[in-house]
């Protein structure tokens, strides 16, 4: 199933619009060319509906958000959403600023959204539930382990069935629901953390997943989520003594570009809770 | 002949002043570097006419624009043609939007442009010949090909005569015109589009190339063209089988930093029309 | 001592906050992770102050500056001296056009510094020296030798006794100064000039080693630029004979992210003057 998610990537190569930050936008770009759709980064609020138009799905990232991008947002997202396209939210940062935390509460009031993504303490910002956000990770008091796993599901399922989209909370385990099923996925290294922006990569692939998968939001989030932890497993696993983070973000993307839908489905770790 | 516009841009170390967009601007920068380049990025209206003194050529990417950025590249281009330095404009998703077919159209209009660099969608929607344009890549419609070659270069010579411009048109041919000549590169890889900015890339090292090439600004846009497709072949000849396209990318600067006079002459593959 | 500087970094993992521009940010923020930070950019206005608050230090560079992140650094640069927090200023290009010029003057004026680093024209630029700024590189005339050594470390001397920060002025020697005690620095390699950052990059390690050092502020800039400079020298050992300016961009990180506080002693090339 998530094999096949992964195949209509590379037969539709969705043309993915982002508004996201300047700190990991190359790295979204690429991550998207090598999952196989196509990105296109467009914030000036004139010209955002009419780029949105001729994409097949949004994705919004609020880290370095400004007045002028956060109107681009609302519009886009609300063309996006009346077009059918489905738009994606990472809420980077929510918590560490008001701005950021009304912000993204103003998206997820007033645009239809297909999915968030975010790691805990983002998540539970949105909800009102933390303002525990240290910078742009999770705070350790929000990091999802064995022993909160049932009440972040809880609060995760009850956002998903409030706003109607798929939530992605990632983290040592990372989290998919639509607000029924619930997905925990164990793939994944802990060295992504040492590299800047594949929260922010994760959430763009994520675009282009759903892009190609429009009548399978769910799966085809798992199916992002799974290709990111198991993209960062083997880049892991090839790194050379001599390598550190730089090289380590080299090969994340160069594993997404070489990841075949075989691959996915037989290194994916994932069950339904 | 293009061997000799390398070694000018080697010696000359031009400083190029580039507005362009926050996906690709590093890489226009080290590209810049590699080719032997200095680059600086400004674009505060309030400081770019000052930054276009200081430099040797000025390159336009309407990639990511914003309303102020457009007042920036019409006040640092006129600027800059004041002083008699070479402009390049890459019209970044030209046609996928209204305000920037406007804002490529108006700063051909205002700006007296030494070249304009894009693919044929983009180059299209300047002359207003097409909307085609899907995203920032050419639509298939526009590619250039054997069969639709001579209305091409039509096109091309014509709105080279209208705007005093060399025009470059980048696709799995390459083509180049004052004009009058015409020059075709078959240089290049398929894999150069599984990277975002390589035409951004282009179009930064073509104002280094004609920066340090004032005399002879076809030619050292030939030079230019070639020296990405044959930096462009040799990276994809040096990637493992553990490579995909972060790795990719890496190469092609590595390659453009090596790159010398002599293998760009001996690998260079363009024909004059 | 210095390697106690870079331990002390590595156990606090300092949050730092970076207002920075948008050429180099992403290889800003995987500095500061590589040498055991945390990054966060984040400039609007409205939300400076907030990020600020939250992070140990903050990193002020004023490449691609604009109106609105001029006045963002002034709001955040003083509301983090009056928590206290360390604020380093990189002036990035100072000297090449007014408008830099005078954000810079106008920041050292308003702002509690505690570092200052640029290239000599730069800091000559802030102190009205010198107008010779080339671009983002420093005028031959500017460049610290031997035979100039004395002139310049006076400049520096004075210039940080005036601001009460320490001054670092970085070419083929470095120069780390509090007013008092003088460092001398040999560590570092040529290319390092053929990667876009290498400056911006060591004002962002910068401010995560003083971050975690706030006791000890010469100490932790030298800490800082010995560090830069060692794994400049690694990462072009390192280089084969098919890397260029791209791979050594992204071997320098990955030095950083490998360097032990023993290495650090040992390969730093420093002497008091």
């Amino acid at each position: 199933m998530i094999g096949k998610c992964l195949e209509n990537v590379r037969k539709k190569t969705p043309l993915v619009h982002n508004i996201t930050n300047y700190v990991t936008v190359n790295d979204c770009a690429n991550s998207v060319l090598a999952i196989g759709g196509s990105p296109i980064m467009a914030d000036e609020i004139e010209e955002v509906c009419d780029i949105t138009a001729v994409c097949t799905s949004l994705n919004l990232n609020i880290g370095t958000l400004n007045k002028n991008t956060i109107v681009a947002m609302l519009k886009a997202g609300e063309a996006a959403a009346e077009m059918g396209h489905p738009v994606v939210l990472d809420p980077v940062g929510a918590g560490a600023s008001r701005l950021r935390t009304q912000a993204a509460r103003e998206i997820v009031e007033k645009v239809k959204l297909s999915v968030i993504r975010g790691n805990a303490s983002e998540i539970k910002a949105l909800i009102g539930e933390s303002e525990n956000t240290k910078g742009v990770d999770a705070d350790e008091n929000d990091v999802v382990t064995e022993a909160n796993m049932d009440s972040i599901i809880g609060v995760a399922k009850a956002f998903s069935k409030k706003t109607s989209a798929v939530i992605i909370i990632t983290g040592a385990i990372d989290l998919v629901t639509d607000g029924e099923k619930v997905y925990l996925v164990k793939n994944g290294h802990a060295m992504m953390r040492r590299v800047t922006g594949t929260g922010c990569m994760l959430s763009a692939i994520t675009a282009a997943f759903i892009g190609a998968n429009g009548e399978n939001v769910a799966e085809a989030c798992l199916a992002a989520v799974c290709a990111m932890g198991v993209c960062g497993e083997r880049a892991y696993a090839e790194l050379r003594k001599e390598d550190g983070n730089a090289s380590y973000r080299s090969k994340l993307i160069d594993e997404l570009y070489k990841l075949s839908p075989k691959r996915l489905e037989e290194e994916a770790k994932y069950e339904v809770y």
